[in-house]
């Protein structure tokens, strides 16, 4: 399906045009960052295809490709945590896409029942060198 | 140098453990958002393999996985715009990172001159199905 999209031009034309032309990885996916359209906070990263994309554009909310199940994934489509998207934005070399979202249901995202995917942090012990894995604040 | 890390264990383990255990892709890789630590606004996505995800807690300054260039990048090593490692995140299924930075230099973080490399908005028209490129607000 990546005839949806046109394939990218020059440098200049990737970085400095108007034109979307995404970057899919040899896998076929871009990486997609979604915040909270309200403060922000990154919810979660996941993949998205050229039919992802596609009807993510069309539909106003977030479609993914999901590796581990091999196929597309309408988020919230059972949980009720649907994303719909404020805003999408694409990264200079249009590798990367990062959307602004309005979360439905109980307003969150991670399947482990937290808002946020990103809930531990990477502590490293400068004295050891031993990295454990903390909660890390809910509020940022 | 995946040696560096634990492999995954059980999907428990990964997702409520106190173990760093990265997810590596395929390529070896995982994704990484940098986002600026003072206002949380994002700054960009790059990849980090192991042995840069390794460096990253060691020096507390990001380093990456050029995937163009295929080598290490210490981000800021030319530019002057160092990454300093404030919190560093993993998601649920750790196979994504979340950096949370104090940028050096001229505070930017895009090849291009930015700020962000999430500069342009992606709009789309709903009547012709049109989608063009415009600049995005740069104080979200």
């Amino acid at each position: 399906m990546t005839e949806r999209f046109l394939s990218p031009g020059t440098r200049a034309e990737v970085e400095e045009g108007a034109a979307l032309t995404p970057r899919f990885g040899p896998d076929g996916l871009v990486a997609c960052i979604a915040v909270d359209a309200q403060d922000g906070r990154v919810l979660m990263l996941a993949h998205m295809n050229a039919e992802s994309l596609g009807r993510t554009l069309e539909t106003g909310e977030a479609w993914y490709w999901s590796r581990s199940r091999g196929e597309l994934w309408h988020k919230g489509a059972t949980s009720g945590q649907v994303q719909r998207v404020v805003e999408m934005r694409v990264d200079c070399d249009q590798d990367a896409i990062l959307i602004r979202v309005d979360v439905g249901g109980d307003g969150g995202c991670c399947h482990t029942g937290r808002r946020s995917c990103f809930y531990r942090a990477v502590r490293r012990d400068p004295a050891t060198g031993t990295v454990t894995l903390v909660p890390a604040d809910p509020e940022r």
